[in-house]
């Protein structure tokens, strides 16, 4: 048991770019790092990433909910098991959950003297991530794409649902754009009626999609069952499995062929790797993705990556559309491909102070 | 990546007295040991109990399976995901993957230098176990129930599921014999019809029953479902259970309060660990039990019951059972306590190798 004293700085990041999906545009990032600092000087980091839209938090829940633990944080972080009961036992946002899973399995790492991903999976030594082009005009996306290309990127995805003819043309531009090859996934972020998804989905199979994720509603499972039953191209649940338990419904269901885990949805790491066992057991794979996080939290995302077998796709990105680096250190990016770093815990990140503003 | 040389026993244990229960008798444990050794000495322990009954697998498909290894195993077992998949990577007897599973562990928690309940969990520092009353006369049932008490155990599982009528009149004995205050669990192992098991249950409820294990045929979800809803005692899935697919079977199906677990079943502690997460997603609490292991085989056990904190039933007896130590070190008992030893790994184990026989 460990008296832990608990620091958190608000932290804003602009956008190389507004960036457009079906759900809204943003042009910022703004955060919650958090770092949890034990009697000994041992600290671990975290951070929060709220989406009303998909979690129905605002910055000023993270805050409130962090504000319950100014006190400190009574807990025994080398034990998994009590960091998820802890992270179960009072009620607040879940992107704040999340930060504080972070940082609490960061301490757990650095007290086994191992990075996360080794203890917690150790499956491989890096992933390929894809990168994501936001909603706009098809040559805009296609222009995009071969940039990204160009600098090495081999998956692309591609934001789509709310034009259905123009979401067509989408796909076509960025596929003649970048050629074979390169993948390409879609995500609707449940733009699309069940026939809208139905009528996408039969005209872009020939341009060799991925995957296509989200296509309806997040409570339609029926609606994406539907969708599945009649697409050639594998469909990927993201707003419609937050949880374990919302895994083993659409898992009951049969309403999708891939679940998208995200550390933000899932509370932090322990509710991933949850939502990945009931994934593996019922066969269904899993993606990783991202909402906005900064560099940290990202690398929280790529240790989970590395670690489990059953996550094969990953969208680990939102660091790389920021226009400033927050943090040094932690995942790497180059050609696609990320690796954190060889060191106890998450990573030796290194802060840029300058977005960041202390307020607990 | 280390090279591992394995080495196997075959083991028979004679049992204090014949021990019958509604699947048959009986009067020695057959099990295999396992040891699996590094180029650097290290070396990990399991152990094979298999279950002709309940896995379809003899003592000779066990050997059958490690003999493949016999020229070693390549394996990282600093990977929990690569041993996971090393066990899905071949057809064998499932209790002799639980072994190699096992060792493999011992060696993975032996690496990071902790014990390994501690490294898959932590939850809790010991488990109170029942013990186990093979079927018998009713008053000779209440008779062992009276010595266990003695001895100190404060929860007692009672094998029934031959006889309705004398299954009613045996759980009467047992709890006017003990009185208050003791735990009665009973196990029919499948040896009701769906409405036996509902006069029985109707009848037992008034004296305070914990539990019902597994009432009829393992492949009758939906007559275990009907039991259960009728049911004011919480009902186990035993039989019913064995991997992770099946866990989540029964999770759809509503069918169980309980899901016990057995390494046997579930081909070792990574898969039992997937159990337990589906399990809590769902809302189902777990129990851990055993089949006929030793000393050796039940530390493995232990270790998983203080590790996880949805495991809350405990029946880990099997070795307390035994005419014999076959281990010395592992977890130990007293007063129905059991607990592991603060070592790396499983344990320190010390051979008895009067019951042993090398075959690999």
């Amino acid at each position: 048991m460990s008296k832990l004293r608990l620091e958190a700085w608000l932290l804003e990041i602009p956008l190389k770019e507004p960036f457009r999906i079906a759900l809204g545009t943003s042009t910022v990032s703004r955060n919650i790092v958090v770092r949890l600092v034990g009697e000994d000087g041992i600290a671990g980091w975290g951070e929060a990433s709220p989406s009303k839209k998909v979690l129905n938090e605002t910055i000023e829940d993270v805050i409130d909910t962090l504000t319950k633990f100014v006190g400190g944080i009574d807990i025994d972080y080398t034990s998994v098991e009590r960091i998820y009961e802890f992270l179960g036992s009072f009620e607040g946002a879940p992107s704040a959950k999340a930060a504080l899973d972070m940082a609490l399995l960061d301490l757990y790492a650095k007290n086994l003297g191992k990075p996360l991903w080794r203890v917690i999976g150790g499956y491989r030594e890096s992933v390929e991530t894809d990168i994501t082009i936001g909603i706009m005009e098809p040559e805009e996306q296609a222009k995009r794409a071969v940039k990204y290309v160009e600098e090495g990127f081999r998956a692309l995805k591609l934001k789509l649902g709310l034009e259905p003819e123009k979401d067509v043309e989408r796909v076509r531009a960025v596929r003649d754009a970048v050629g074979e090859g390169i993948k390409i996934r879609v995500d609707a972020n449940q733009g699309w009626s069940v026939e809208e998804a139905k009528w996408v989905i039969d005209r872009i199979t020939s341009y060799d999609v991925e995957l296509v994720e989200q296509p309806v509603r997040w409570d339609d499972l029926e609606g994406m069952r539907e969708v599945r039953r009649e697409s050639p191209v594998p469909i990927a649940a993201d707003e419609s499995v937050k949880t374990p338990s919302d895994a083993l419904r659409v898992a009951e269901m049969d309403a999708a062929d891939i679940i998208n885990i995200k550390l933000m949805k899932s509370r932090g790491i322990l509710g991933a790797l949850r939502i990945a066992a009931i994934s593996e057991a019922a066969g269904i794979k899993n993606m990783i993705g991202c909402m906005g996080e900064s560099r940290l939290g990202i690398t929280a995302g790529v240790h989970v990556a590395q670690a489990v077998r059953n996550i094969v796709v990953y969208d680990l990105d939102a660091d790389l559309l920021q226009a400033e680096e927050v943090f040094s250190g932690g995942a790497s990016i180059e050609r696609g491909v990320r690796r954190v770093e060889d060191v106890p815990g998450l990573g030796n990140f290194e802060v840029n102070e300058k977005y960041m503003k202390k307020i607990i």
